[in-house]
């Protein structure tokens, strides 16, 4: 194979990197976007996403290591040290950047291997830090699916791919309108658990074995009428505080795993 | 009561209002720290805190709402726009911030109401997202105490107080080295489950009925051998991803409620 090299920071491939990285529109007009860092990257390879192009840089990536993704039938470029200080995050790029085509997350694409699956629903969730730490929940929790209702960022900001560790690779994601997404769980007759900031039943006392999809909603507002007024069973985690407050992916967690704990982690 | 202004920003308190946000030192030297915020505010006020100054931006705290403050014996000053948009976080600081007086957070203040306590550990938390989010599961679970080991960042630094929603204000909180804590939980009769990312014992499988502190490290390293050594019982959460992954406030959170539940949330 021959290498390519980029030396300049005004070449035309640095500046696409830093649209795809900044612009949400971006990543959406060209269908592409930004993978930093060796983890993350073979997580999306194993993920089955396409790597078009990779940018690496040989002190800290080595061209054998480069070598080893050709097999994958990628484009490798080698970087100058400029380039890589102008493109990389921190000291957590580890020398290689990607681009990479963005896959598609329709709700018709949902897909359930478990007859009676578990699902983790996120209404309208907007810090990238908190939809992170969902997403790793779930990959730990190994839900069936992870499904954002009324999406406000796109998956693919650097933010979220970062805070996820890579998680935004490993789940089933799909987006959609709650009320899309609520038809299609009455479709499959899948029960839905609403996590709700005042409700009657505790969620401990639920019987989470069927299928199920547990909900959360923003901390400002929690979840919208739709979702309450649709839910099986709205639930409440009992708080004892001073102050009724916590933060959604602790939330999120929480019930999760008491499914989990439930269904004997299997 | 007289009310005082001040309008340059130039004046020695807003400078001295900047150096206590922005230094751990200065905090330390002075033994002062800021609030801002009228949440964060009341609930120190009722954590027993000494407010010393209080500045306000008409706009936003009306006279009246700081003559209330006033009945808590504190000196309040009106500051001009300038002043307040120098001084203030984003759009969260709702007018008013105060200088407030440091508490002390010593292990041998450390005190019970309960027979059989639930303590949440956290061995040298270093994100303020993740210390916040912590602090919150504590206050929504009531737990007795939350202990900080080898804390590596000081509980005033503006970015804890803020992620916390005040719950750094809620709680029983001290802070000591690790040593001295397993010291004092052993005295205690207090039983240690430290969550370990390797171990045998799944945490649902424990009884956390008794007095019990539940212990977590850092997600890069985990604990060290020193609790892992001293623990009555090392738990794992049982992860079955694709990536052995959790955020550190989310598994704090999963492993506390879990005492609660079983607790029924009494």
């Amino acid at each position: 194979m021959t290498h390519k090299l980029i030396s300049s920071i005004h070449n035309p491939v640095v500046k696409h990197i830093s649209l795809l990285k900044d612009k949400s529109r971006k990543r959406k007009e060209f269908g592409e976007f930004i993978i930093e860092g060796k983890r993350e990257l073979s997580l999306a390879i194993k993920g089955g996403y396409e790597i078009e192009t990779l940018l690496y840089y040989p002190d800290l990536f080595s061209a054998s290591e480069a070598d080893v993704l050709t097999a994958y039938n990628l484009e490798s470029i080698e970087i100058s040290k400029e380039v890589f200080q102008k493109l990389a995050y921190r000291d957590t790029t580890e020398g290689v950047i990607a681009i990479v085509k963005t896959k598609k997350h329709d709700l018709e694409s949902l897909d359930f291997k478990n007859a009676n699956p578990l699902i983790l629903i996120a209404e309208a969730p907007e810090k990238p830090g908190n939809i992170g730490a969902i997403l790793r929940t779930a990959d730990a929790a190994n839900v069936d699916a992870v499904i954002i209702a009324n999406p406000k960022t796109d998956l693919y900001n650097p933010n979220i791919i970062r805070s996820s560790v890579g998680c935004v690779f490993t789940n089933q994601i799909v987006m959609g309108k709650t009320s899309e997404i609520i038809h299609v769980l009455r479709e499959q007759h899948i029960n839905i658990y609403c996590a709700a900031l005042q409700a009657s039943v505790e969620y401990h006392t639920q019987n989470f074995n069927k299928a199920t999809a547990i909900v959360v909603g923003t901390e400002a507002t929690g979840l919208s009428q739709e979702w309450l007024e649709s839910a099986t069973q709205n639930i409440v985690i009992p708080m004892k505080g001073q102050i009724d407050s916590m933060n959604v992916s602790v939330a999120a967690g929480i019930l999760i795993f008491e499914a989990q704990r439930q269904r004997n982690f299997k």
